[in-house]
Parts: C-alpha cells; structure tokens; sequence
C-alpha cells in the first residue's frame, strides 16, 4: 500500500459495501479488513449483555435478507440494492399488507426526495423501511408483501485496537468509528485516514510517545473501551483525536474538547489555521461523536476533533446520498489525512526550548546575521531573533509560533538551527 | 393582604403622605404601618449623639408647621400642601421680610418649572423654601411672613429589622431606605417592594438561606446598622440586594456591588436579561446608595443593586413630580417585585450538579431520548445532554444556564427530572 | 544649565560634531561633555577581548583620515564634511581604481537620493563609503584615489554610570546609548535628555528610590553593563527605561518590556495617554534598542520604552537627514524630558492608600462637600468618593487613577487632601 490520495480512496471503496451495524457480522468484516493494512491490529470481543456504565452490550443483529413487493411484483427496498433501505436493526416480519398500513413502516424525506435516509432503532423493538420519496410517491394501492429475515443473537460487541509503543508511556490516543452501513463521509472516511494514520506511526524509525488507536461502534463501543480502559487513559493519554467526517473537500473543522483548552485543541486549530484560514470552528455545543464520552465529566480526556466538513452540517448526511466520488474524495480524504497527521508532527516535537546564553547571542559571528548593519532587518532574521527571545523555557514552540503569528514547521527550523549552535537546549 | 400588581401599589400609597426625614415621627409612622403588614418586625432606636463610624446620629426633626404669607395674604408654600416645600431638617424662623431677602431663602429649578425640588441640609443650620419656578416668578413685591415651626431635639434613630430564619445561618440580606417625604420611585418603591418580598419569604414552607431585611434611613442608617452588627454581616451573608427606585416602568437597571463579580451580581444581571434584554447595566462609578456603605473597603458585603430607573437617571428624581400613578404603577411595582423574586427563588436552589454515571446515561431506556434515530437531534434533548456534560460538579445550575444561554428556569427543570432519575446529584 | 527647552537643544549641538562608534575617542569625548553636567558621572572601562556573555570587547577603532579624490581632482566622500561617509569600523586602505571598481564599495539609497546612509560593519573586516545617490550618479569614469586612514587596537570599551542615591536600595534604572556618529533623533536625543533627567533627579532634595543611570554603547555597551552588574541589577531594579529617539515633535511612542505588564509599562502607558491620546503602542516584537538585552531570558528587567518616533518609523532614521534643527528640535526634547518626567514622578510617588474609617467618611463636615444635599453631585466630589472607594489596599494611586479614567495627579492630589484629614494611610 503507498501514500496516495487514490489509495486512501481504494481503501474507502473496499469499506464501502459492508453492511455494518453497531454489533456482528459488519463490525468484524470491516475490522478483518483494516487488520490486512495493520496486522497487529488486536480484535477484541464483549459478550451481548455486559453492563458498560449506564449501558448494556445489545444482541447481535443477524441480517440475511429484506425487500418488498408491491401489487404489481415489483422488488423494492431491496437491501442488496442499498442496506440503508432497512431500518438498522430491525425485528424479523413476514407478511402482506395494504398500501396505508404499509405507510406506516415507510421512512422518507420529503425535502430530499431522492435520498434514501439512514435510520436505525438500537433500543426499541422496531421493523421499517427506508425510500426515496419520489419512489414512495410512485407506490400504488394494492397489497405488499413484506420480508424481513433477521435474528438478534447472543454475540459479541466488536472492536479493533492498535498500541504503536513510542519512547514514552505517555499516549496519543485516535479513535474511530465502524457502525454505519454504506455512507462515505460519516462513516468511511474515519476508518480509511485512521487505517492510513496508523500505518504511516508503524514505519516511523523512532516515536516520541506510544500510540493508541481504536476502530469501534461509536457511542455503544466508546463507552465499553472507556469502562475496560478507564485508568490506564486517564493516566497515559496526553492528547488524542475523534476521526470522523474527514473525506470531502468542502471544508476543514474544528470540535474542541469539554475543556476548550487542552494541547489537542491547541495544536488542532494551529493545524487548520495554516491549512485552511476559513476553517469552520464549532463549540462544545456543537458536539456528536465520541468526544460526547471521551470528555464527560470524570473522564475528561483530552480528545479534540478534525473534520472535513461535520456530520449534520452537510446535506446528503445520514442518507444514501453520502457516497463516494460524489461526497467523498480522494482529496478530501487526503486533505484530512495531511491534518491529523500534522497535529501528530506536532505533537511529537513540541517541547520549550531555553536560551542557553544572557542577552542577545551574537549571530553575526555564526554567519546567521549580516555583518553589514544596514537601516533593515530581514524578516527571517526578526523571527529568529524572536524565537530566541521567547525561549524563555515557558514558552513551547508552537507557543512561540503563535505569539509570532507563525507556521509551526518555521519556528521547529529556527529551533532546530538554534539547537545545533547550542543556542538553545529543550526543557522536556 | 394579596399578592396582585394592585395591592403593591395600595400600600404605596399609605406611605406617600408621611413627612419622613433621617430621624422623627415620619420614620416611625412608616415602620408601623410595614409592621402592620410584617408582625415580626422589630423596631429599633439608637440615641442621638451616638457615634457610628465617622458619623454621628443627629437630633430628631420636630416640625409643627411651615408656610409663607405673601404681602397679598395669600398662604404659599405650606407644608400642608407638599411636605417638600420645605428644606428637610430646617430650623425654626418666624419673621416678615421684603421678597428680595425671602429670594435667598427659596429653591427652584428653571429648567423644571412645574417641579418642586428636593432639598435637605442635615449637617449646617439653615431655612429655606422650595417652590415651583413658574410660581416663584410670579411673587410680587412686597413683605412676606415666613413660619417655620420646628425644633431639634435629643431622640432617636429608628430602623426596622425582620429575621426570617432558614435552614442555613447563612444570609440573603435585603435592604431598603424609609427616609425620604413624598416621592414615589426614589423612596416609596423601596419599601413598598421589599414589604411584600418580605412578607412573601415569611410565608414559604421552607428556606434554604436566612433572611435579614432592613427598612433604615439611607447613609446614616445603613452605617448604623453597619456598626452595630459588622461582624454578623461579614461571616453570615453570601449575597444581598439594595432595594431602591423599583417602581417605574421605563427600565430594568443593574448596578453593580464594587468587587463586581459577586453570586449577588451573577444572579441580578441573569434574572434582567431574561426580563429585558436591554436592561441598563451601570458601574461601581454610577452608585449613589446604601451600597456605597455596605460594599465599603473593610465591609465588602456582596451586595448589588436591581432597580427599573436608576435614582438621578430619570427627569422628576428628587422632585415633586415623582409620584405614584404617573411615575411608579402597579406594573411598574409588580415588575420589580418579580425581579427580586426572581432573583431570590435562584439564590436558594442554585446548586452544583454532578453527574452520577460515566460517559452519557442512555436516555432512550428513560424514555428521555426518541428511539428511533434520525438526522436531527430535538433541542429540548440537546439542551438536557448539554447539562448533563456541564454536570461536573465545577458548574452551578445558573452557571450551566449562562454557558448555554439559557433560562435558569429550564436548566433548573431539567436538573429536577435528571435528580429525580438519579442522574445527577447535588455537591451542595 | 537651565531647564529650559533651549538648553536641551545647545545640549544637543555640542553632543553633535563626536565622531562617535562603539569604542573608542568618540564615545570617551561624548562622556566627558556630560560629566561637564553631571559631575559625579563615573566613566568605567573595560579591555579589548574581555568576554562578555556570548560576546567579547572588540577593538578600538582610531580614525585619522577618510576621502576619496575623483579623476578630475575633487575630494569626495570626506570624513571631516560629514562622519557617515565612512563605513563604521573601516579597516586602512589606500590605493587607486577605476570607477566600476570604487562602486563595489560605495553604498547610497536610491529612494533617499539626498541622504548620505549610516553603515556599520563591526563583526566582518570591510572598507566601504557611504555616499548621497544623487552625487554618486554624477561620477565620471576615470581612476579615483581611495584614503581611509585607520587603526583597530588594542584598547577599551567605554561607559558612564551615575548612582542618584534615594531612601530606598531599590532601583529606576535609566539607559541610553553613545555609540552612533552625527544623526540626532536616533542617537544625540537619547544621552541628551538622559543627562538633563540625571541633572534634575540630582538636584532634588529627597528621592524616595535610587536611581542607575548609564551612558553606553548599544548592544555592546548594554551587554557588557549587564555582564558587570547582573545580580545587583536583578535584585534591586523595580523600574526604568531605555531612552531613545526621543527629540522629535511627530509622535510620542510606547514599547513594553518582554513581559508587557510592568510597573515600567503601567507608568509609561499612562503618562503617554495623556500626553497624547494618539500615541503609537508597538509589541515586545518591534523592538530593536537595550530592551533586547535588559528583557532577555535570564535578564528579565522591567525595562520599558518611552520614545518620540521611533528607529525604523521615520524615513531619515539611520541617514544623514536626521539632523538637529529639521528632526530633532527644541519642543521635540522637551517633550520627551516632560515624559520621562512625569513617569519618574508617578514611580516617585505611587503607593497604596487604605481608608481609615468602615463606611464612606462624613465629608461634609470637613467641609468636602456641599452641606446643602441637591439633586446632583459634582464631578470634582464623586471623584473624591470614588479614590475613598477604591482605597482598599489593594490599589495603587495609579490603579485608582486608571479605574477612574483620570490624570494621576488628580488622583494623587485627592490622596494628599485624604490623607491630611487622616481618612487615608499609605500601605507601603
């Protein structure tokens, strides 16, 4: 597998048809297939039943087969078609119908009247199914046969989990999610730039802090990692990200952590800025995905989020409209591949550098300051002179790069050349 | 008595025709006929020529009579007409003079030629009249017989004071000032209002916080009180207003306590915003009440002001054309009763929630959440998730309803129901 | 010597013909003029080759002669008609070339064709002239002879301190630089109004702190003081300045010490509000004088800059067209005197006060306030009341003052009268 915008879009296509819900066959399909790009992906299990704070692990959903078909012997809402067109999680039904009792299980959007919606019923026992409303508008009176072939099992909750150990026992922690049936942007995305992220930590030399990534059923999954995790994060996770919503090309965003103020948060606006100056900054009001429970009271981790554009903020969410190609592309997912991984960049080698001399070092002895003292300064030689000034040991680089109103990438190279001279140390 | 916008403004008008000043009868008359209304009342007096702080408690006023016969015979200026027609605190004169002398002797304001002013002089000897400009131009020459009837004698300054005990020796301290004559907003209101809070608190089940509520003269009182009971004040008050200028209907107003940033200040700025949004918010700078003394250097009380016009910042301030019926109504009346009410009813079940569980409950099993899930989230279970998150223990109920914008009213619901369902618990 | 705006300006002129550089007759020749003024001046040397924190004491430079004869006889580019025509720190040279070869070393600014530039080149060994750009179009072809006689010795680093004995060990310290030939606002306005400053403080009769005054070369100079004198500096300076380009009349202007919120910075932001309201505010990164130094890492003094228009801001900075008379002039320095001034007085004179009475103080019987109470208060006494309010202890004058929106010597004049009358005390 190489690093190109088109093999995060193969990768996305690979994902694509899987019928994923937030427990069986789906779930474990997809994580086999991001195992074949992360062998030491460890694929972890959770018996249906177990209690996970305020929850319960559900049965399995056993899907096998579910359409309609209408007076006239039509195939419709056929889930080989699209596996939106079936409620998620729907009971089994068998059985014929008129047109208006019918109806009542249709599920449809009138102001998108050619999206399928993405509907599911987790906690009540519920059968439907989901069409395009200019297809719903067509159905003729007359009696449908319904069939939904389905069990709810005993199983397991599934999850994958990656540890990339670095130098330190201190963590970043990535997580994902893998619970949504074919949908590109909220769902897709996630699992194919985390696959990427997690691939390109493994080949690197040499890694300041350990690595935690997880690929799991959103909200159901995160609680049950947080309840078998709990005091090893709180202990060890310095910084971390939700991946999600990350594939087109609409724009970049920004989701801060319950606490607004972590380094997570700090590094990711730093990032977007520089990527993008119109990057969309959302409140913690604003939230949806798993931060909801990595940043809950008494969790509190440190979990910011990078998006492309934010589930609920673009149209085609959660409906069959949401697609690869359209919705999601190769530089899209690129794009949001580059972000996160230049929030870990700068993470791995943000540290405060200290001046190691009193006063103003003499540059122009080191060949970093024209000897000729003219009526100017070179920018580039004021940003040094700057960083020096800062690096006062409260000061990190990407503090300096701030209050210089500047690209991380600069200041670290000024840092770096400073290092070198023995004009600086690091403090940590 | 009953609690309608009307009965405020009856017992407002008992009070209007009483001559009051800082000391005398006119105090006393007004403390009897709020302890007609508030039995437990206690009346206190403390002796002239006593020393409080920097000051020193006056002689009581004895004033029997005051007019002016113009050389026409015609009585002006009588005191049985507007008891401001004299300065307060006058000495007694009896004499005939030419109108060009009596001229040195009368106050008027030309640019309120309808208006007669307010004017006292406590602290130097002196006699004067006040009269309606456009009357005062029409004297005619000639001699004019003054009488003053009055006298200065040893007595006593008078306040009242109501305990109203709760469940905590912790104190909600309200006060307002009973030494004015006849004006309607910058006096009567004060009283009127802080009776009927008063009795209102006498009457609930049950109280979180003990209530001390003063009816003093304004400076000279509230020091008085101050000296006599500085230590209780300090240790047992956690908040408080200064009742004053609530009657009117033009305006809500704030005025700040001299920290600024008190619960007291928190709570008064919450309950005008949701009472009007354009209330007007003055500084520590624009004060000129009792919370000159109670927020003093050394007393430091966390006593703030919510008022409708603020003193001086209304055309018939300190005239005779502050009146009831016109300046302060039943509306205006009932307005600020509800206001403080308010501000009261946050006071005591203000408290800081913590949530019980780890990660978000799962509302749908409680029936809290709709369980089938769509694109949208309703916002009343976006407003109740948003509470649950700010649920740290760190947030107070008013705290979470400002960082959502939001009603404390809302926020104080949705803790009941959370509380209830053992989501939730309180830290204090 | 008078302190009127003229002697600061015949100051100036004899301050002007000094050939100075960063060592040598120059800058001892500028000295002994100022300890003319300031007898007590001590004048401190330090060796060529000393080391000073990450640099080392250079040479001495001694220049006899300077100027080249063009083909057709003239001499040009002579050092006694103006001592910019030289490059600072030229090495000997003597020969004859033809134009094209003069032209690599002559320097001019084609934007500032009248303006002969100010070059320096004390770091790399170099022989160059400097040379108006409309003179230098004028050169015919032809061999022109080329005479720099010069020295670089063994020798000396020079500077001047004065120690203005007070109460207090602790210091205001005052620095400006001598190291700069011929220009006026950014070199002879510094040490100009420095000396008339010490002159001043010397002449008082009591000072309460003591005060370090130095007369160095820049950078250098300030780095080798600060080499000398760190730990008596870092434990005694509460306050000072750097003076600089502070003779013209175009602007006044502010620069923050490192860390921006100073004592230093207080006083000199207030005393330039109201010198002019529109005085320019630079940040820590536009600095380029002894601030480098004084506020390094390590250094950390709470050295601030109180300026005219400052170096780099004016377009005849660092030319020959800086001049006495057209930049710099007589109500130019005294302004920037009155500035340095009025914020020495403030350091002076700043403490806390604490009211001495609970409770607003009786101010009408001592006569502070009008015994007759009408319906507004003057400005001149709700002032007074709000200094007595904010007279916790916990404020300085110059808070109060500030809070207030006030002159400081409104502020401190009430706290003279409140103290007088024992309402207040100072805490410190």
């Amino acid at each position: 597998m190489e690093f190109t915008p088109n093999s995060l879009l193969s990768f996305a296509e690979s994902l694509w048809p899987i019928n994923r819900s937030i427990t069986g066959a789906g779930v474990r399909e997809t994580l086999s297939i991001i195992k074949g790009v992360l062998p030491n992906l460890q694929i972890h299990q959770v018996e249906t039943g177990t209690k996970v704070f305020d929850w319960e692990i559900p049965k399995e959903w056993v899907l096998r087969d579910a359409y309609i078909v209408t007076p006239k012997g039509k195939k419709i809402c056929d889930i080989s078609q699209s596996n939106l067109h079936l409620i998620g999680y729907s009971h089994a039904f068998k059985g014929k119908m008129p047109l208006p009792m019918l109806q009542e299980h249709l599920y449809s959007l009138p102001d998108q009247p050619d999206a399928i919606p993405y509907i599911t019923s987790y906690y009540e026992p519920r059968w439907g199914f989901c069409i395009a409303d200019e297809e719903r508008k067509l159905l003729e009176s007359g009696d449908y046969e319904v069939l939904i072939d389905s069990d709810h099992i005993n199983g397991f909750l599934n999850y994958g989990e990656l540890i990339i150990p670095g130098d330190s026992t201190e963590e970043i922690f990535l997580s994902t999610y893998i619970c949504h049936p074919s949908m590109a942007n909220n769902e897709i995305s996630g699992p194919t730039v985390t696959t990427f992220i997690a691939k390109w930590l493994s080949e690197l030399p040499k890694l300041k802090y350990t690595y935690r990534v997880v690929f799991i059923p959103e909200t159901i999954g995160s609680l049950t990692y947080l309840s078998k995790n709990l005091n090893t994060l709180k202990k060890n996770v310095i910084a971390g990200f939700n991946i999600s919503c990350i594939g087109d090309e609409r724009a970049y965003s920004f989701l801060p952590s319950r606490h607004g103020n972590t380094i997570s948060d700090q590094v990711a606006k730093h990032v977007l800025r520089y990527l993008d100056p119109n990057f969309v900054q959302y409140t913690w009001q604003d939230r949806g995905s798993d931060e909801r429970q990595y940043c809950a009271p008494g969790v509190d981790l440190p979990i910011a989020s990078i998006m492309r554009t934010k589930y609920g903020a673009y149209p085609e969410y959660h409906t069959s409209l949401d697609k690869l190609g359209t919705v999601v592309t190769s530089k899209g997912l690129y794009g949001g591949f580059k972000a996160i991984k230049k929030a870990i960049e700068i993470l791995e080698t943000n540290r405060n550098p200290l001046v190691t001399v009193l006063g103003e070092p003499q540059m122009g002895k080191r060949g970093l300051r024209p000897t000729l003292s003219t009526k100017e300064l070179m920018p580039s030689i004021r940003l040094m002179m700057d960083v020096l000034s800062y690096s006062d040991g409260t000061n990190s680089i990407l503090d300096i790069a701030e209050k210089c109103l500047t690209q991380y990438s600069e200041v670290f190279d000024i840092c770096t050349t400073l290092s070198d001279l023995n004009l600086i140390q690091f403090e940590n």
